[in-house]
């Protein structure tokens, strides 16, 4: 176990989840710190009936800390990790910022637990919707070998932080009441909108949200040959990232087969009966830690395909609840050793 | 040119979009008529200026009439359509009834004009989500010849109808209340949540809207051979369906020819630049009759792919528009024999 922990960013959206969990699955630790910005420093956060004083983050404060669990922003993560990583303080790291570097494993423990044995100091979270979608890979890539995903994505206004859902709730009824409303997260009205655009533009037409799903995906299955063609799209819902995925692999699986092989795997809930209009809707999502899916199918356009609805609590398994099983991870990982 | 007309179904949602529509277009004839069910006879319709009455769908109401234009449920278009054709009177139908009839030419007149030649006194008009594939598929295919699409829905709730768009304000509202409100459409609630099932368990675990759009698309091509895997879901969008489309051609496409080809094809619009967060949104669709097409972009997960999302108003290119495009084209083939 690690005696003193910490967590940064702690008084956002995704650091009070982190909280919560911390709470509800009685991580082991005998310190805790609450890490955030100038801005939050001061406050107080009560904690398994204790009051803490939230401290402010600076390079010091990792002196005395050997596991952080870290949810900033990109840039916030490209200063505060090697702070800590220079004072042998484990960062689990929520933030795009260390993904895709070489010396960082990317974990979701369901799929790659092994990676985070040859971490060195850092360990990081991946994106959100990459994590409910390289879950439900998993089995079928075990069973199967996948060679193609093809997604589009119906992404969630919390994603976007407190300023998104402000945007969804707000804007819906500034629209519902004929009047105007300044959008802040978006770049354009989301209240009964679609908006074909998450990120900037990254490449080749795609934006940065879409390429985090193909480079991510690709790291966390340690296999470049994974080819996945993404459409990332923000949807009016508030919370739960949804996404149709159709996967092709090398070796048939069918429907059931998929069915089976999807229940079987940890972290998944199938919930599947269209006749009964039974599937995973983000409004039944929400507050779960685990991936729903639903809709599977053989695909209609080719020999060796899977059709499928995926929808996942992405404040949960897509951030708070994924670092969290990190963390419970190094502390198995650590006691075994 | 028809000498005597009818809009079957004038008072419903689509109805009413077929008078504006005639009257916009200045549709020729020299009398027209508005039917519907006994319960909307009576109530008079505002046309060019002049009051007319509702006249109760009845089979000798066809006796006088050239041309018939419905949008009605599909057991009402199964009963009134033979009652039209005996009398000589040609029906383009809105409803899913005949679409599939061997001896019925399923059009899109900037897809497939010539198929109206051999009618037999039906001609059907797609359902809302394939015509604006298909017109996308059109210029794809004439360069490359498609093999396979794969294609998400986004569609809107003005798909289901009066009772879809109350389910969205008012549930909408109601949900912002914290107030309970009782779904009518549909079998879950839509407000800020996504429901992946349009239509009922149809075949192999697809629903009957999915299976219109690989029956039907291979129907209006003339080409069994191009395979269709498409998952349908429900946002909370109130009108304007939006796609996520990607299609595999036998012969490589460019991105930069996909948009060309694209921006010259009759009723297609280009918004495609992601660098000014420029594509289409379904706030923006609305009330056009074009389809829009944006995110357009080579796949990555194929040698032959193209990627693009588009979106067109399901109740204008999607119903009332290619209804009253078929009924010109009718008028333009028959000026020419």
């Amino acid at each position: 176990m690690f005696d003193s922990i910490a967590i940064v960013g702690a008084t956002g959206a995704v650091g009070r989840l982190i909280r919560q969990l911390l709470e509800e699955r009685d991580f082991p630790y005998k310190k805790i710190t609450f890490l955030a910005s100038a801005r939050s420093a001061g406050s107080t956060i009560t904690f398994k009936g204790e009051e803490h004083t939230v401290v402010e983050l600076k390079p010091e404060v990792f002196d005395d800390i050997d596991l952080a669990i870290g949810s900033t922003p990109d840039d916030t993560a490209e200063q505060f990790v090697p702070w800590a990583v220079e004072r042998n303080c484990v960062v689990i790291d929520e933030s795009g910022f260390w993904r895709m570097d070489p010396k960082v494993p990317l974990v979701v423990p369901e799929v790659n637990p092994e990676a985070v044995r040859d971490h060195q100091g850092i360990i990081s979270s991946p994106n959100c919707s990459t994590t409910q979608m390289v879950l439900a890979m998993k089995p079928l890539h075990e069973a199967g070998k996948i060679t193609r995903v093809i997604v589009s994505t119906y992404q969630a206004t919390s994603g976007a932080g407190v300023k998104g859902q402000s945007d969804l709730i707000e804007g819906s009824k500034s629209f519902l009441a004929g009047d105007d409303y300044k959008y802040e997260a978006f770049a354009h009205p989301i209240a009964f909108n679609l908006i074909p655009q998450i990120g900037s533009h990254k490449e080749q037409g795609y934006t940065s949200e879409e390429m985090k799903m193909v480079y991510e995906t690709q790291k966390i299955f340690g296999d470049d040959s994974i080819k996945v063609c993404p459409t990332c799209v923000r949807a009016p819902v508030s919370n739960c990232h949804s996404e149709s995925i159709l996967v092709e692999t090398e070796k048939k699986i069918t429907a059931e087969q998929a069915r089976e092989l999807f229940a079987a795997t940890p972290g998944i809930k199938v919930i599947d009966d269209l006749d009964t209009s039974s599937y995973p809707m983000p409004k039944d999502c929400e507050g779960s830690d685990d991936t729903f899916i639903g809709r599977i199918r053989e695909d209609l356009s080719c020999d060796n395909g899977i059709a499928f609805w995926c929808v996942s609590d992405n404040l949960r398994k897509g951030a708070a609840t994924n670092a969290v099983q990190i963390a419970e991870l190094l502390v198995r990982e650590a006691a075994t050793v």
